[in-house]
């Protein structure tokens, strides 16, 4: 059997889309957040939002050529796209939001068209209006072919696992779609002490982790047993907090009465990407989790992402048939792209 | 040689106090926060804050000698005691705040005075106020003869990792003191869905993972290398936080720059209590902070606390040499007290 190190089969569930312009607004007041692309060097381009360059990207964003041939280098076969996560845009108007995200989603339509095979889709949705978000849903779902959805950890500080959202995930586990929640606009940015850099490198994950631990202290996956979700950046710190969790679930009553299966026990029906730097902490990950719960993801192709996904989880898993299920198998399962786990 | 299971020589640095009453305030104007004490079930008294019960304690939080004796039970022959994390007061007006906490700091005196040399104190300064925390930070070291204080992972808001406390950093290095920093009015708290006791079971761990963030990325340890800083529950959420910061801090040239020892390496600078709940997560703390990082903690004597800390770590750490660090002689050098490490 060929080593899975080299063996260019791995897939990859978070990986971002920038599209390469952006329509200009048609209402009549042009919402401040409405993004809008900008020359920069070479194969790159500024997003622009509210007057200021939100972040510099290159044309990887956008260009499918280029994104496979680096597929290829990475030792990937299929990448699920969703927005770089700023365009979700829950903060803007519920109307010029939809149409953003309408045209976002046509945009990683177009990309998944031109691929070869090579690419899926999880697409947007303007959360801060439900309604709006189910009519898109359906439309991701049913004319565009999407795998799923990218979510934020939260939505204008809602956290995804307050009852607000119960509809909404009904409505996603009855059309069987994957869910991908990505760390946005997070807390405890008051809590940082340096470089703006650390809103992603600290504050995200200290957000998807709540996130995380929201979905299990409110039973979400009880409820919605059939719903496939899954958290960035290794589940952010929800390993932290998760043997606290189970042991306040224990020492206080009322704690076992609300949270209606052991926190250990829900943290498993949960998926997570691997994207955590470290082997040990891999390691940690799917021991916790459970390894068909632990998928690769990149960040590909902003700057801080991870460039060798497969030579990673080869060099941090020894066991063979463990790293398959993180390399490829989980992936399948969690998008829905109907190969059995353990073909 | 004994087993150090049932040798009854642990330290626990983790471990809090209530005085069995409060002083009526004698100011004009009594501050809403100001404490009182209200007769609950036997043996138990509830803490009344702004008109309202805010926990209601057993009186193994004053009694000296119910502690001694819980303390045999649990192995331990010394104990560090520092406030019921609330008491801090760094939201009161400084002048009753100050009042508020030299009350408390010669009630623990007294309780040190009458352990037979089975307590130490980490005693409570008004933050909210250098000034006057620099004058009773002297009087806890000249005056009652305290190893160290206790402090909040944030001054209202503020983490403990910026400038603004820098000269109070240099204070407590020059006089030799511990410091051990507790979780306190956590962030995150609009992430959190469920009963109010999530707080102390997600957000404290959460805002002490992000606060000892704060002293990694402010350098803290580099400009007071002779600082003595320990973190309670493990750390929180840094033991998640780490790899990623290190990552971003090679990604990122703003970081590099910003950061003047790689992060994995200054976190091995702080200290850490034991208090995680899981014998993997602890081996995982041991091998990414340093054996000689980890102290025993409990939180005794609230309801959420370590009944079995040497057990939990005889189980947790198979080597007898690191077990001997963790349960006591890491405490001794954190608390200054005088015993050699290989001792």
């Amino acid at each position: 059997m060929t080593r899975i190190s080299t063996c260019g089969c791995g897939i990859d569930v978070h990986a971002h889309v920038v599209p390469a312009s952006f329509p200009n607004y048609m209402g009549a007041a042009v919402p401040a957040d409405w993004p809008s692309m900008a020359d920069a060097k070479p194969c790159h381009k500024h997003v622009m939002m509210s007057g200021r360059i939100y972040r510099t990207v290159s044309d990887r964003c956008w260009d499918v050529g280029k994104r496979v041939a680096d597929m290829v280098e990475m030792g990937l076969d299929l990448q699920a796209i969703s927005p770089m996560p700023e365009l979700l845009s829950y903060w803007m108007e519920a109307s010029p939001a939809d149409d953003l995200l309408r045209y976002i989603n046509d945009q990683m339509a177009e990309m998944v068209a031109h691929s070869g095979g090579r690419l899926v889709a999880l697409g947007a949705l303007p959360l801060q209006d439900i309604d709006r978000a189910m009519v898109e849903l359906h439309r991701l779902k049913h004319e565009l072919g999407f795998a799923g959805i990218e979510i934020g950890s939260n939505v204008n500080g809602r956290p995804i696992g307050s009852p607000d959202f119960d509809g909404f995930f009904a409505e996603v586990e009855k059309l069987d779609m994957a869910v991908f929640v990505h760390a946005l606009r997070p807390a405890g940015m008051d809590r940082l002490v340096g470089p703006a850099q650390l809103q992603q490198v600290l504050a995200y994950p200290t957000d998807i982790g709540l996130a995380a631990a929201s979905v299990i202290t409110s039973n979400l996956l009880l409820r919605r047993p059939g719903l496939r979700i899954a958290f960035s950046h290794g589940g952010g710190t929800l390993a932290s907090l998760l043997p606290r969790l189970q042991e306040g679930y224990q020492a206080f009553p009322v704690l076992r009465e609300s949270i209606r299966e052991a926190p250990v026990a829900q943290a498993r029906r949960l998926y997570y990407d691997a994207l955590v730097y470290d082997d040990a902490t891999l390691r940690h990950l799917i021991a916790k989790f459970g390894e068909t719960q632990i998928m690769l993801g990149t960040d590909y192709p902003f700057a801080f992402h991870d460039r060798t996904p497969v030579a990673r989880a080869t060099s941090a898993i020894p066991d063979e048939a463990t790293r398959k299920l993180v390399v490829r198998d989980n992936a399948r399962r969690f998008l829905g792209i109907g190969e059995s786990v353990t073909s």
